[in-house]
Parts: C-alpha cells; sequence; structure tokens
C-alpha cells in the first residue's frame, strides 16, 4: 500500500461508520452496553466476521466465541502477526474502547486486498469476545483463550440472572471442552500488535494524534474496611471520636499525595462509601478501595508499601480497626522493544512526532504476551480522555492516521522479519 | 415522697423493667426500630396509657398521637408542671432513648400517688409520638403539635410506601383537622422539663451519673454535592485529574480540625458517598453531608463561614463544582437559667456533683421552648456513649439516681413557684 492522504482519509471514515453501525448491536437501546454472549454480543460477532469477510479474510469463530480473521500471506500457512481487541463493552461505555482496534486492521486488509497485496507473513484479527469482565466477573476471556491461560474455574461463575457461564456458553453453541483447542501456537506467531484508543488525555494534551505504549501498567487493588465507632453527630466530643469516614479519607488523601509526581504512577480511591451513613451520625464503618498502578513494578511495590503503612499509622493515631484485602495483584507487561522501535520507525516515516507513553489499563495485550512478544498503539481520546463512558470520542483524522501508522508498520514488518 | 434509697432502688428497677417491656413493641422483631403509626408504635402508646392509668393519672391521647397522662394537684385545673419525650425510636435504635423521659415520671408518680401525694400544681407526663423523623422525614412531630408549631405542610409527606402523613393518621383515627387542639395553652405550662440519657460519653468518661443541660446546640446541615470528571483510574495522571472523592475528602478533614479544640462545637461528616463508584474510575461524583452544632450560635456561624470558604478554595485549587446546600438550620435553645438552678440544688440535696453540659443532640424540649421555658437532666449513658444503637445501656443505678434527683425537683418545684 503506498500511503495516500486519499485512502487514508476514507481508511478513517470507514473506521468511523463501522464503529457507528457495530454499536447498534447493544443489550441496552440508546447506549453502548455489550456483555459477553447476550444477543447483541452475538450480533457484534455476525457482523464483524462479515466485514472481515468481505475484507478477504476466512472467518472463523473459535471456543470461548473470538471472531478471528485471517489474511493469508504469500505462502500458506505462514508465521501470523496477529492484531485485534475486544468487541465486548462496560455498560454504558463508549464506542471505540476495544472495538477500534478490531475494526482499524479490517479497514487497512480491506484496502491490501483490493490492491492483491499480501505478505511473507499472515496477518490475524482477532476481536475478543470479552475483556472487560461485566457479565461474569471475570476479565479478558478471549485473550487469556487465545493465549492458552484461560481459567477454567471462572466457567462457574455466574451472571446475574444465575446461569453459569459454561451454561451462557452451551446455549450459544460454545463447549468449554473445546477452549484448549482456542490457543495459539506460540510457534506461527509472530507478535501481538493492538490498536487502542488511549482511554486517557495524555495525547490529547500533547496535541498529539498517537502513541507507542512502553509497558502495561502493573496494578494492586484492595478494599478497605475501616471500623471505628458510631456516635451521634451532636453528643460526641471532637477528641472523643473514632470516626470511620474521616480515617478513609485521610489514607485517600495520603494515596493521592504519595502517587503525584511519580510519573508513570498513579493511585485512585475509586469508591468510598460510608454504609447508612446518616447525617446526624459519626460514621462508624467506611468502605473505600484502591487501585495503584505504574509501568514500573518497583515504583508501584514502593508506593504500595507506603500506603499499607500509612494505613497502620492512621489505624492507629485514630484508634480504628482497618482492614486492607488485597484483590488483586499483576505484574507489569513491557511492550517488546523490537515492536516499539518498529512503531516508532512507523510514526517518523508517516512524519508524525513519537511519544511513549505507558499504559495504565489493562488490555488484551497483556494475556498475549504470554505467548508472543506484544505492542500497542495509543490513539488520542478526545473530550478530556474519557473512556468507559458514552461520552467517548476520536476523530475520524485520527483513526486515519493510526490506520497509516499501523499500515506502515505492517508493511515493513516483512523487512524486519525475523524478530531482533 | 422522702427519698429513700430503697424506694428509689425499686424504682430504677422498674424503669429499666418497663423500658424492656416497652421495647417488645417494634416494627422489627428483634431490634428496636418504632416509627410513627405503625402497629408497633400504637402498642407502645397503649402500653404506657395503661401504666400512666395505673399510677394515678387520667390519660389522653391529642390529635398527632401523643399520650398525656395527667397527674392532678391539689386544686382541679391547677397549671402543669411538664414533662415527658418520645416514644418511637430510629430504625434499629436503643431502648432508653426517649422513653426513659416517660418512664421515669411515670415510676415516681406512681410512688407519689401510692403515698397519696399531691403538689399545688398538676403534673403532665407526655409521651411524644414523634420526635426522630424517620417514617415521613419530618421530626419532632409530637412536641411540636403539643407547641403549636406543627407546620401542616408536613402531612403530604409520603412514606416509603407512598401514603402520606394524612392518610397514615386517619387511618390510626387521627384527624389532622384537630391538630390545632393539640396546643397548649401558654398559660396553663409552668414548665417543661425533659429526662434522657445522654447520647454522648462525657457524663460516661467523667464518672458522673447525671447532668443538667445549658442549652441545645444550634445546628446547621448541608447536603454537599462534588462533581469532578469521572476517569480512568489507570489513564489519568494524577495531575490532570478532577477527582471529585478526594475533594470530598479534604473537606471533610477540614471540617475536623476546625470543630477539633473548640469546646462545644462538633463538626460530622456522616453521610460520604461515591454513587456507581468503580476500583478503576476516578470518581465524577462525590456526595455528603455536613452537621455542625454548637450550644453557642455565634460559634456555630463562624465556623460554617470558614467551612463554606473553604469549600470554595477546594473547588477552585481542584477544579471541580461543589454545591452546598442547606438542609437545615436552627439556632440553639437555651435551658432556662432558674430550672437549671433548681435541677442544680437537686442534685445537690442528694448528695451528688453538678456537671453543665450543653446538648448536641436536639430534643422535644427544643420546640416545647416555644410555649414554656425549658429544662433538661441528662442520665449517663453506658457503652461508650453510644447511642441510636443497640448498644445502648444505661444502669438501673443510674436510673434510680434520677428518678431521685427528677422526684427532689418537683418536691420543690412546688416552693420555688411561681418561676424566679
Amino acid at each position: 500500500m503506498q500511503s495516500n492522504l486519499d485512502s487514508n482519509a476514507s481508511c478513517g471514515t470507514q473506521i468511523m461508520r463501522w464503529a457507528d453501525e457495530l454499536a447498534q448491536h447493544t443489550d441496552t437501546p440508546g447506549v453502548m452496553t455489550r456483555t459477553y454472549l447476550t444477543p447483541a454480543h452475538h450480533g457484534a460477532a455476525a457482523q464483524l466476521a462479515e466485514w472481515m469477510c468481505a475484507a478477504g479474510m476466512n472467518v472463523r469463530r473459535d471456543a470461548v466465541g473470538n471472531v478471528i480473521g485471517r489474511y493469508e500471506g504469500l505462502t500458506p500457512n505462514a508465521p501470523a502477526l496477529l492484531t485485534g481487541s475486544h468487541f465486548d463493552s462496560v455498560r454504558n461505555g463508549g464506542i471505540f474502547d476495544g472495538n477500534l482496534g478490531i475494526l482499524l486492521p479490517i479497514a487497512c486488509i480491506q484496502q491490501w486486498h483490493a490492491e492483491g497485496k499480501r505478505f511473507p507473513f499472515a496477518i490475524e484479527v482477532i476481536g475478543f469476545a470479552e475483556e472487560e469482565g461485566v457479565r461474569f466477573n471475570a476479565t479478558l476471556l478471549g485473550s487469556r483463550a487465545a493465549a492458552g491461560t484461560f481459567d477454567m474455574a471462572v466457567l462457574d461463575n455466574r451472571d446475574e440472572g444465575g446461569h453459569t457461564m459454561r451454561e451462557v456458553m452451551a446455549a450459544s453453541g460454545l463447549h468449554a471442552v473445546g477452549l484448549a483447542k482456542a490457543a495459539y501456537d506460540p510457534a506461527t506467531v509472530l507478535a501481538f500488535v493492538e490498536v487502542h484508543i488511549e482511554q486517557g488525555p495524555v495525547l490529547l494534551n500533547e496535541g498529539l494524534p498517537l502513541g507507542v505504549v512502553t509497558a502495561i501498567s502493573g496494578a494492586s487493588r484492595f478494599m478497605v474496611e475501616v471500623e471505628g465507632l458510631a456516635g451521634h453527630a451532636g453528643t460526641v466530643p471532637m477528641e472523643m471520636r473514632r470516626d470511620a469516614a474521616m480515617a478513609a479519607a485521610e489514607i485517600g488523601l495520603y494515596i493521592e499525595r504519595r502517587c503525584y509526581g511519580t510519573p508513570g504512577l498513579v493511585g485512585t480511591v475509586g469508591q468510598f462509601n460510608v454504609p447508612n451513613g446518616a447525617t446526624n451520625v459519626v460514621s462508624g464503618k467506611a468502605v473505600f478501595s484502591i487501585d495503584i498502578r505504574a509501568g514500573d513494578d518497583a515504583v508501584r511495590q514502593r508506593a504500595v508499601a507506603d500506603v499499607l503503612a500509612e494505613i497502620d499509622r492512621v489505624a492507629q493515631r485514630r484508634n480504628v480497626a482497618i482492614a486492607a484485602r488485597k484483590m488483586h495483584e499483576a505484574s507489569s507487561v513491557p511492550c517488546a522493544p523490537w515492536l516499539q522501535a518498529q512503531l516508532a520507525t512507523a510514526l517518523e516515516r508517516c512524519g508524525l512526532p513519537l511519544r511513549h507513553l505507558p499504559s495504565g489499563a489493562g488490555h488484551d495485550a497483556m494475556a498475549m504476551a504470554a505467548i508472543a512478544d506484544v505492542a500497542m498503539l495509543f490513539v488520542r481520546c478526545g473530550n478530556g480522555g474519557i473512556s468507559h463512558h458514552p461520552d467517548e470520542i476520536m476523530t475520524a483524522e485520527d483513526a486515519a492516521l493510526a490506520a497509516q501508522v499501523f499500515g506502515n508498520f505492517v508493511e515493513h514488518f516483512g523487512s524486519s522479519f525475523p524478530r531482533v
């Protein structure tokens, strides 16, 4: 493909149109909610398969429900460059999160197919069936199946209707027994490259359309319960209080202060609740969440240790009991330097500035790292960088630039293969 | 009544037994929940009427459902010393809050009646039907009706079942049209004296059984809504955040700091919630309550002004919108010095130390102050001073001492009448 402005502009428009069309497949009309194996989810899968097919790919559906389109290389059974992202969504989410990373390579392949262009390797575009974890409280189902790291225990997780994942899969013609076969043989995989909307404001604030991800941040998550002593808001003097909410507030502000100013480190108290709180009652209990992430695991671990130490200090000083239960810990997943370098070169060839940034959010690439070197290309997110929200937007121009860079990366990927 | 240890001890035991028996009348078996005009509430009213009657009082029920027992004086139609408190409760509350102030004077009058003792004034014991405001989100219904300050607009308030107060009253045979007649003629009232459990830890911590209330604190209450910007917990750098929960936390800690160390001033954030908060989302919205009280109105107003100024500073610094809606403002209600002095003298005569303290909680005496000078006698609350909670306790010994002091006060009240 010769990069030319015209074809790229139409490519961007195509991606935006597809994103709009795909958004019609939603569990709840009027908002973007598409959870694993609902009728809307099946509708989206069928639509993706149709577009992949029309773009010249052979399409298959694996045992977890991933929709996989293969664009053959110059020779049959060539190892494949994998790309893709997820087509499920959070409740009331955005239409680009995930979907962009499927639609964009389909649009590129559509052009290559029209031009009769093939590469020394195959390209497989994977529409991962599940990443967000909404319906069954288990994330990355699609990419874990593809990577051979699917945890069979989650098949017994139940949705809000009380149905197990196993039952719901069976009702959709997907059988758990086939899950093992969904895993790629690493020997057939060259790399996994995921295009994704940034879901944050960094590129937007710097006026940059694209960024190359350095690593997917590791994360530590805790649920914290503070047990103080309930009391009457009018009758318990300040110095006799054991106020659970204020202990929680103090810890929250410490986390904020501790993470501020360290590049790549973020700390969030996203849940904060005083159960059955009343205006005239000093809170006896408060519950809050902690989410700490960093691209550098050591940076994250130091922050977590400091926060836990502060929790102990606050508990002692305020005479409250604080229990911090670890819910999740994941190391950071570095993006392969050789792939980052090739994405950087593609940006340069397209005349775009290079910005490296970590991904604070988790992505399918995390799971795919189990079987392949991974890389990610971030696309600028509009509206202050908001995502997982109906206000999530991006522009057709940025979609076109991302397609241009991704296309350029793929076209030159052949020349640098095998990996350095 | 000659104060004697024996009769006082039995008086304390009687009060405790009655409190236990009355607690059987609850909306929810096993916990103390008695809200306005439920079957349990009617059961409690009937029980109180029975005990009043047996103690030698004439009993009537007024249009709001107050149960009023009158112990005639030496002459018919003598002006009355009023006493009493409420027999409704908060949800899952304690069994002494309110009830003690009804049961204690019944126990005293039972003795006087047995001894054939009467005073130059009548005594009316009022079991106020409603004070807590649980069912219809309007407080002090009983004492406001008795004081002639009942707000007819609240008749249209609805309970959780969607029924208006007017409908619920009518179904209980209580008719709003009679509410005006529930009001006392101030000319027939000598004073209102309320006995109440302290609902705080001050007396407990100082090892004192009883205290004389100086004033019922004034209160300012706000509901505050913080509007920040929701964002992905992993992708929005700390310095770009507009975190609603952390803005709320900062204000909460300011309130705590501001009120600390000023005697009689308390400030509480009892409600604190991030609606639909999620571990991995920077909060876009937070809601919390502010409750600021002081015995001295100027002290409270200065604190409120400082808190509102801090709210503005936090809003500016964090680039969030904060709306503080005033829900309630009440000036402090001073207890009449002449009544305080007589309670103090009664304590002294009973050989008990004198402790003055403000009441941070609201009480029926606040409403009764509209038609009479008021006073309050506080009784030590056990268990760290906890109230509005199943752990609320007090001892039979303290009940006996309170009955002794209240009895002594009443017996000598005749001699100091008319009021000084």
